[in-house]
């Protein structure tokens, strides 16, 4: 069987169908009896990380799914990306990226950005996280985690909770749901933070069944999975709007009084307060182990891409 | 005999006795021996540098350690690590760590922050200076470099000058130093910038005898060690304080002239003004070769930690 | 035959002869060839890279020669160099990096840095770019660019276009045809960038023969090589001038209407908008190819260094 990663730049979760993520999940589950190990399948390999927006969680797990499999990284992040974009086109800071990496991770606000990359590099682009809509690899390690969890993806019912507006991350697991055959997904977000058109209009597309729910109250019951989003200050236009809006989506311990027992919390992190930390304790919570599943998934994405064996 | 530090955490030099620190000391004589080589015996290993307070020498001389000795590091700092600390609770930056790293190294401006570390992470957590009280690592490198300076520990006369309250290199060092029997320890700081009270309390709490000295001037000729510290105005509350006291207490050629020939002098570094730089050309300065010290006396810290013989 | 680098600090590409730099092309052709290989030429050597003034492209072609070639990389730069730049003298800062590294690369906004640096560290130290008349690294690059596009240094015709007083690359790149034998240079800059009288009484001393051109246009037709830099804002004392004069000296695909079809342009990069993004389609633009180059050089220059084959 071909491996469609080899060589190819990865945008969104849309460019990959379930079968290439079920070999994508064998990966990690490979990659991850291999940590603690130093792999040297990358050695020579250098992955650039350009993280013109800020992101730990996501640079430090490319970083370290990279260095395990035994790859250098350059890395510009911080201050120092602001710096750079404000110095140059982005188009000519993505050739340097080229010409110094054998491979990119690129992170940034524009939507597009990782595309316009990718049209640029000779080199494999992979999307760290741009614009409002593309997150692939977090949708990977969100679609992975359900699966680790509950043996499927399929046939669970979920509720997405939160800024489905200019959540990335949240809008890519929903792209991600429409590879597996979920029991039913529940959309819950103030009217100002549905998911936009676009998105819409592309489930339509797919012919992907959802419904809105008006409040998490009102699905809670019944779901197994409730995926939070944060409702992040920085992307809205008016501060007043987020203000009103920010305390409407918290789970706390009354939220999830009438969960089911196997009701698993996931949340892409960082989170501020959307998730309240009596919650952690809970065995609802899965969101660290959400978090620690972001290495095995980066280096199953980065060794198939670059065509090598783990 | 066993390994006190394999798997642990190292939160204070008061978690250790004379003999681990001996056991550490022998290790960094090895490591000094094997500077040059790259040894592997922490391949596969990720060590997580996280410096939410500003230190390049102990984050550099940290991720040289790891690196000689085989592992991959991870690191934040500066404006980035500022912004993650903004972004979340300093408890799921830690499990993020814990998740992608093996071992994590933290600095951090508030007291107790590397313990509160430590109680979350399964990983051992390194304190790489936190609050006003503990940089356990910096007062293992001053004691080794008084070690092999004199050839012990013991018996030698100290005095300590500068910022004992705010100053956590030098209270840790006089921490140290109630590990060993020295022979005289005189504390020599403006009446505003002496130990706090829990410290005293500890001090008198394991018998260990030292003396106020009112002025350098009284004891500088008869010590055989003068540790300097500096004097940091982010740590006064009232800046006009600080420009008050903070010429009182510089070493220079004059204040070294009435010093035994054999006088050596400390310093955590950077220093500001408080050692004049005429002092650097004589034989007493001996915070450029103590600074030296800190890659080898980290390899061993982490070698020691992840049972691994160097 | 002797290394010439072996040891050595490179501070200025006149420190060098035609022979030596003939060497170090040499093995810039046999680092170009191993791309792709992780060497371990310098496996157990730190590489330190302190960049108190902000270049990701130098930094990162540095970062990956070190690491290709089997180094570890410690690196300051951004904001939290400036920061241990205001914290203590620079001549601590060397000496921390030369006790933690074994080659120190600097670039620094003050004319002489390197060579302070190099006075003070046991180290070798690598000029990574000071003040407004050294860049040796970007000039062996320039001139390696030259030599693949060409076949050779000699006989061609160069114009120099641009800031010829403050920018230090295009300096160093007309330091650097001092060794070599070109058919013509032609200086083409405005007035008050001319170069300083130190660079013209430098010339002057090794004999080396150039004529200033009005316009770019007065020599398009002749040339081979047309060396573009950047009009660099900070360096203007005054504003106005900078407005004044940044237009002027804009390549375009109407100032090479009239090129020979051999022209090849360089540019050290960043560029802002001194090269029009239509010439990059032409077969004249080879400054992506000449960043390209910026790996093998660098990984040349560090490997001799060293004393280290590869």
């Amino acid at each position: 069987m071909g491996n469609p990663f080899r060589g190819a730049d990865v945008i969104s979760i849309l460019d990959f169908n379930r079968g290439d993520l079920e070999l994508l999940f064998e990966y990690a589950d490979r990659a991850q009896k291999r940590l603690g190990t130093k792999l040297d399948v990358l050695k020579g390999r250098v992955v650039a990380l350009a993280f013109f927006e800020p992101s730990t969680r996501t640079r430090f797990s490319f970083e370290v799914a990279a260095k395990r499999l035994g790859a250098d990284v350059i890395s510009v992040s911080g201050e120092e990306a602001i710096s750079v974009a404000k110095g140059e086109n982005l188009a000519d800071t993505i050739r340097m990226l080229d010409a110094y990496g054998d491979l990119i991770v690129i992170r940034h606000k524009h939507e597009g950005a990782a595309k316009l990359a990718a049209e640029i590099a000779e080199d494999p682009v992979v999307n760290g996280g741009d614009g409002w809509q593309h997150h692939p690899t977090q949708a990977m390690i969100d679609l992975y985690a359900v699966l680790k969890l509950f043996g499927t993806v399929d046939g669970l019912r979920y509720a997405l909770l939160g800024d489905l507006k200019y959540g990335r991350a949240i809008v890519s697991f929903l792209y991600g749901l429409t590879r597996f055959k979920p029991g039913a997904v529940y959309l819950v977000s103030p009217e100002p933070l549905r998911p936009r058109r676009e998105v819409l209009m592309k489930l339509e597309e797919l012919g992907f069944r959802y419904e809105f729910a008006a409040s998490l109250d009102s699905v809670i019951e019944e779901v197994d999975v409730l995926y939070v989003s944060r409702v992040q200050k920085e992307r809205f236009p008016d501060p007043a709007e987020y203000e009103r809006l920010k305390g409407s989506y918290v789970v706390n311990l009354k939220t999830l009084s009438r969960a089911r027992p196997g009701l698993k919390v996931l949340h892409p992190l960082p989170r501020v307060d959307e998730i309240a930390l009596e919650v952690d304790a809970t065995p609802h919570a899965a969101y660290f182990y959400q978090a620690s599943l972001g290495v095995p998934v980066r280096m199953a994405l980065l060794s198939l891409i670059s065509g090598a064996e783990i």
